[in-house]
């Protein structure tokens, strides 16, 4: 089958590969039909993630259609339509039936990491019965395909845990496609505002149709003082932090009313400065999480209701054995 | 009347001043049974809390007989013994009814800071329906101090935010008073390891018949290895930092488990180094919190019913006309 | 002035009244520029609530202009324009502390009740600094007066006690207006789907404008059968029972899924059958509550930024000096 | 091998029967070490339990040592010293993921019901991984018994869904086992009073001794009149009702305090009058719950770090052999 393939930092190809075979009793083997490239995906090719390793088939997010499951596998079969979800949960350990899956003793994030992942026409899931989903019949397939990673990781890493009630003041820090999955998922709780916040106009045009109540391009304004003015002075109930860098976290720092929660969903290569000289008396909470998708039964509710359309968060099509001009134009649209 | 008057950096008198008057009509006039000092009464001596003016009377702990009461008050009468809160809530902003009473529009931490405060004969205490509580009939007067400011600054900002769960393994960085007070109110919740930490071995040793199950001298030991020692290397669910500065709060961050709580009490004077570059993923939560003393029905609840002996954390007794040597013995214990 | 005055089981008139004059400290006079009337009125008017005496003047809901207030009053004064909440809170009990309005000591729902009510030219409101709020400017003042009652109890009652979750479903047993209060509201948590149930078919056809996915007459189909099959034979997440008789609060029993929420809002006259020989092992919740309006602000902040369009529940409009006519309207209506 | 074998109503006995195999990739076959028989059998016995059929061996309950495993089972292996959940979870379904364990579409109760269960030498057990649990070492066997079925039954039905927080006042009705259970447990949350209420005035001194802190005996006070006395007029926070029957179920309702939870245990075998009338304004909650047995983990922390002596329910030990005797002697207690 062909694949696209990691050879080392900023070295990739789509290559002839084996086609996967059930390994464990749990596995099973997926046609693919639907797959995206994440800025994850990017920071890999980098090589900022050491663990991915020459020759690891890349892609964590997708759907298809089962074409074998192993014996142990009760809740498939082959032929079933099936979306992929980013993490894989034994179901069993401890972290698993607490509902961490992003800390299962045996998955997590694995796919395209530390097995082979989904940009290929065919993948081996692990753990199938408490890592993939049935597709809703009638669903459309590339909403579902939102549900691998992208919706999940906005809506419990930055809604969930940043804890959004109806008429809170909320800020979105980046309006990149996690930032996007925010704000969509933000309104599932019916928030009075919607503040975004990035570098690029045209970004910030896009999210007035998504939902968001007002823009900050802070390259251009000063962040802080809108916001505050924005809020009465009070400062936001709650900060999402979906870039990663320091300034963008610390950007949450200061705009926080007190009682609000700070929520970090971005990828941090290095510390942030913590103002505990200013927050230690701001009665405020702050949470991290990598995601861990224990919401995807949710969110498919959602997205079949049509509650939510994740569609808007595409924007390219290719075709699978073009996926080498795709992450050209995605490298460039992540560079704005 | 005689108080306790700050006269800036280092200096303070026991002295004569007049005798607190109603100024407003939810005030009450108190005569003061007993007080205390706290922590925060020797940063206000060293000059680190600039609010505070020359001339003030320090003290926001203490209970007393009500000798006046103005106009508006409805709760309380002439001669009912009362618990003072540090506290004063007005009970009508957005704060209050909320339930975060520190950050309250016109009152919060105001008594020996912003207004005259206990360590003296009288005091005025402003919004009296709201800020005082009658105290229970048989009940040990110096337990009652304590919930002035100490047991719930531990409950609140340590135990409540911390989330302590029954079977959870607790951390305690910083075995002082604040340190104490979270230790005695943790059992509320039954965790199953409560691991204290501190410089001082003799602290340590008088934990162990407060309820600590383990303890860590962080000075001879390396607390971040003992921690993961016992913790079957996961890390303690619960990490509580009692001290204020940034090796404590660092520490806290090393020894928390995936999913875990950290949760800060100390009043910093300088920002921290938080270490998102590891922390992102393992969907913690980090709480700040000035105390709302938003518990203190429940506290009196618990020490009047004997499910805590709050006089454990006392040690020195002097009469008021001695406080001036109270202050000297408790600025050497501090320092230990 | 003018208030429309009961007079016992059948009788009420538009008579001439004394305009009322503060009482107490605490007190606010209003001049009432809207009220509505609720269906607890006609409850009082048919001699269900006896503790409604002889000359009483009706009303609990409404807009206004203030007169005048006590001298305990500081959030409020002459001039500002108020929402008047349907409980009186006194801000100062326990149960007002724990944000239990309804259980006030001194308050809890007494306007139109134990003392004079809103529908009059003017009103005296007990406790005006924690029972009256500041009308938004800009705000749709009809938008404002659904805020008095309907709009809480139906959220705070309904969807607050049923815990209704993104992707949940949920049945609203009565379409009358409080069940429209309710069908308003569950959108707030975006639920996938929201069956209305009813024995009007005007009303329920109503209701699909105004966010229903699904209705049913249960006089013309068997409610049980219908809700079963609309969700895979497991049940409703969320049963709310808005009208107040057994019939309805059983057909909660009988539509209610595994783990689910039963909130009742209903004034019940008799008890109910609680089929606790099917119900023990179904891990079901149910709830009952007697509105707070602790969610008042929050409820300005969504109909202020136009999340919700309050003015929807709202179908006549009468002069003041025509409310008796109103009555007539209402009471024609409420037998549908 | 041996079991205790159900022949219809009234019929048992203690009889051969074929060893079990695996019949599943999931299954283990333990060797039970000790069972304990609950009341549920003895409804069994009764007949009240149509689905338990002639040749059914009964229990729920145990500990065992793993002589095999299937070959899907990766968290246990031959030799595994293992406590034997009381509901059997797939990991897999709807209800599963949700922590819901004893509505499981495959598992459930199951075991001593619609499977042979522990009353026995030897025990098929399915869905190994996640319905089985490592004995701690050390542990005391005796206490890991009482985490099969009766400790998770008292905590998760009763003390979790009565919320008990600290300072609280608890009712539990009914002192047999289950209630004494809920009485150990509930004190993880240091409750201000628990009163136990029961006919029998044995069982109640022994109540005084595992930490109740009032008791009525129903049968010669007035029970009512006396929870009031008790709470200042206002019932207490958390009733608990753990019988069974109507009474005691109306009881709880009349005791109950405004903002109170009613949490029932009991297995009810008819309907119970619930006082809407009165009810629908006090602003309480009403749960029903099977055990889920999620708290299982939690649990077994607490015993085996001696916060709790699940010991001190045990009053009489038997060899397997004498198990029918131990059931006359069960019968016999439970008719007190």
């Amino acid at each position: 089958m062909k694949a696209l393939v990691y050879h080392g930092p900023g070295k990739k190809s789509w290559e002839e590969k084996p086609k996967p075979t059930i390994l464990e009793a749990t596995d099973a083997i997926i046609k693919i039909y639907k797959t995206t490239i994440c800025g994850t995906d990017l920071h890999i090719l980098k090589g900022d993630v050491p663990a991915v390793t020459d020759g690891r088939i890349l892609g964590h997010e997708g759907i298809g259609v089962i074409e074998e499951v192993g014996s142990a596998v009760t809740n498939f079969k082959k032929g079933d339509r099936v979306l992929i979800s980013c993490i894989s949960s034994c179901g069993k350990c401890e972290y698993c039936k607490k509902g961490m899956y992003s800390h299962c003793e045996k998955g997590g994030w694995i796919l395209g990491h530390l097995i082979d992942g989904t940009q290929a026409e065919y993948v081996r899931t692990p753990f199938a019965d408490t890592s993939l989903y049935h597709i809703p019949e009638n669903a459309d397939d590339e909403a579902i395909v939102m549900l691998s990673d992208i919706l999940p990781t906005g809506f419990e890493c930055g809604v969930l845990n940043g804890q959004i009630k109806p008429g809170d003041t909320v800020a979105i820090v980046g309006a990149g496609p996690i930032g996007l999955a925010v704000l969509l998922t933000a309104q599932f709780y019916t928030p009075s505002a919607i503040i975004m916040i990035d570098l690029d106009d045209y970004r910030l045009s896009e999210t007035k149709k998504l939902g968001a109540t007002h823009t900050i391009n802070s390259q251009k304004e000063d962040a802080v003082a809108k916001v505050l003015s924005l809020t009465e002075n009070k400062g936001v109930d709650v900060a999402i932090e979906a870039v990663g860098i320091p300034a963008t976290f610390e950007l949450c720092e200061s705009i926080i009313a007190p009682g609000g929660h700070i929520a970090n969903i971005g990828v941090h290569g290095k510390s942030v400065t913590l103002h505990l000289e200013t927050l230690w008396s701001k009665n405020i909470t702050i949470t991290t999480r990598l995601v861990d998708t224990v919401t995807t039964p949710m969110l498919l509710k959602t997205v079949s209701s049509k509650k939510i359309d994740a569609t808007k968060l595409i924007t390219h099509h290719f075709a699978l054995e073009n996926i080498m001009q795709a992450y050209d134009t995605f490298q460039k649209c992540s560079k704005r």
